[in-house]
């Protein structure tokens, strides 16, 4: 793991060595008196070079064996306790090889979501069902003009849980057949993602639900779910895309290229939303390219995730994220295109119509 | 719920209403169009009011329909995208009373842990079995030294996973007979409180085995396993009193006593452990007392949960931890009583003594 510690040039030595002790044994060294544990449990401080004033990159040698194989443990080894101490930042997340197999990564990764969107090369685009508060109806007719206009990937807003105005299974029936109507008339099948929320429970029976009904990928918040939840929709139970959502991933103090793209990708997400830059929220193009390298990069043997750009990004902008991204993406535009009012396929169409013009661009 | 933004003056009535619209509709006002929507889904801005410079206090009422009575989606509305926002914290976090009463708090609460314990009144003494890396057998001996010395909760290092070399049951047996142990020694049942830990079937299944195998409590790290995971270990399956512990719960955008204060206790914790001040973490006292007092107000209809400071905490110190905290806490000192090496028992014997002396002095 590496990681970012604020501390005086004369105190940063310490400070890791602590670090290295909290996150496993949590114990100073002199109570640390079986061997095995000195030996194959105790992190090891790699290197610390300075980061800028007043602090330093800290790279943090875990051995495998604490980490038990365990998604939840290896969070816990990572940043359990670490998470509590202001002067530490994660920035990298960086398990060895055996216990990437072990965790899995992603089922099918961008290349599987690119064959359950039937666009298996350059940018894909997608949208989402929104606001909270609507009838099944009322979203469907929305997910049915999306898919009309060519779409690929139509998800609910990550706010729709199993309301009582809303109920999951009615949602899914009604979004379901409205992307059947949309796909006799065009002759090409949009994705649908519900989005599935709650305790362990409810979720499973949503999941095996959408399964059962038809719906191409499934939309999930890792960090309100829990991570290890992830990782057990990922591996367990029916094999579904897994569009993963940013919410309540943020705060400064975990790198969001070591959060959205090393350890969503690692615990099984398929394709990451996450804030771009100029939007509504505050991430700099800097850290966006971050995650997209994360997510795409080779890390073996687990497959690519496709970054979701997103975040009140304008129609007018889709060319301009192609050229930031290149074609491995897909660019989630909502709010943008409600603003259209009754134009909304018009301008759902423009929006398709933008990123196939701004791909074969870039191709030519 | 209540938020800090910062902003300028002349800007914080816009992000305030952004606010409202983000954690509900994730839509511009303007494109919200449905009444129903409009009247019973958008949050609305209650009150601003200066927080220090350039920062303000910024109470949003959410329409209780938003949150469809489910712990993730509450944590959605009340966090989500906010979390993202890098000028957002979250301040306090105050349902209204149906929503407590339907996400239903701790099944047993400060005072069904005391009963766990045979300890009715006064403060209660805790410690860990560490460090990560010994086997079952050394774990237990060292629980029963700290059960013969008379510590009331002994509970797992939260780094105790299932490993390889430390299985979850295997060590489940070998402390539990290590508590009987002790109690035919002493004539007093210490409870033994396991750490449960990985994706949610795993959790299920060691719950299970440690309900069956007669353990007196859990501990569980919520933010590593998912806060909705807690409530459904608080409100399903086999009721046993939770400890939830703070590992991974850090970062300065969530106030620490919303967090392990309101949401902990409202999802289902009975005991609540946390960085008291002055120990290895960076809380000041002040955080650590709203944090308590989070956990021990009267908040119907939940029952109040029993804070647990630790973190570092000398046995020097419990003395003044009683005196700041009055007879409603539990003191865990672990790493402390392993300083004293083969001295293990009398200075456990120590701790326990001191608290029972300051608490004797309290009631004077």
């Amino acid at each position: 793991m590496v990681y970012r510690i604020e501390a005086a040039t004369s105190e940063v030595e310490a400070r890791a060595e602590a670090l290295a002790l909290e996150q496993t044994v949590e114990l100073p060294r002199g109570c640390v008196r079986d061997p095995f544990v000195e030996r194959e449990i105790v992190g090891r401080v790699e290197s610390i070079e300075p980061d800028g004033e007043g602090a330093f990159r800290v790279a943090i040698d875990y051995p495998a064996a604490t980490t038990a194989s365990d998604p939840a443990q290896l969070l816990n080894v990572a940043f359990g306790n670490a998470s509590l101490q202001e002067h530490v930042t994660l920035l990298d997340v960086q398990p060895p090889a055996p216990l990437r197999e072990t965790l899995g990564g992603p089922r099918f990764g961008a290349a599987g979501l690119r064959t359950a969107a039937g666009r298996l090369e350059g940018p894909l685009t997608c949208t989402a069902l929104k606001p909270l508060g609507l009838g099944p109806q009322a979203l469907a007719a929305r997910c049915e003009t999306f898919a009309r206009a060519g779409v690929d990937v139509i998800k609910d807003d990550h706010g729709l849980a199993d309301h009582p105005f809303c109920r999951f299974e009615a949602r899914l029936l009604a979004c379901r057949a409205a992307i059947e109507r949309a796909a006799d008339a065009t002759g090409r099948r949009a994705v649908y993602a519900p989005s599935v929320t709650g305790s362990p429970d409810r979720v499973r029976r949503q999941i095996d639900r959408a399964a059962a009904l038809g719906a191409g990928a499934i939309l999930v918040a890792p960090m309100l779910l829990g991570l290890p939840v992830l990782h057990q929709l990922a591996h367990d139970g029916p094999a579904l895309p897994i569009l993963a959502h940013p919410a309540f991933g943020g705060g400064p103090r975990v790198a969001p290229s070591a959060l959205f793209g090393r350890l969503f990708r690692l615990y099984g997400a398929d394709a990451v939303i996450y804030p771009h830059w100029g939007g509504r929220f505050g991430y700099s193009a800097r850290t966006c390219a971050a995650i997209a390298t994360a997510l795409r990069e080779t890390w073996k043997p687990l497959r690519p995730a496709l970054p979701v750009p997103a975040g009140g990004m304008d129609v007018e902008r889709a060319a301009e994220l192609v050229r930031f991204y290149g074609g491995e993406v897909m660019l989630l535009i909502g709010g943008s295109l409600y603003e259209a009012g009754d134009a909304l396929l018009e301008r759902s169409r423009g929006f398709v119509a933008s990123v196939r013009a701004a791909a074969e661009e870039g191709i030519e």
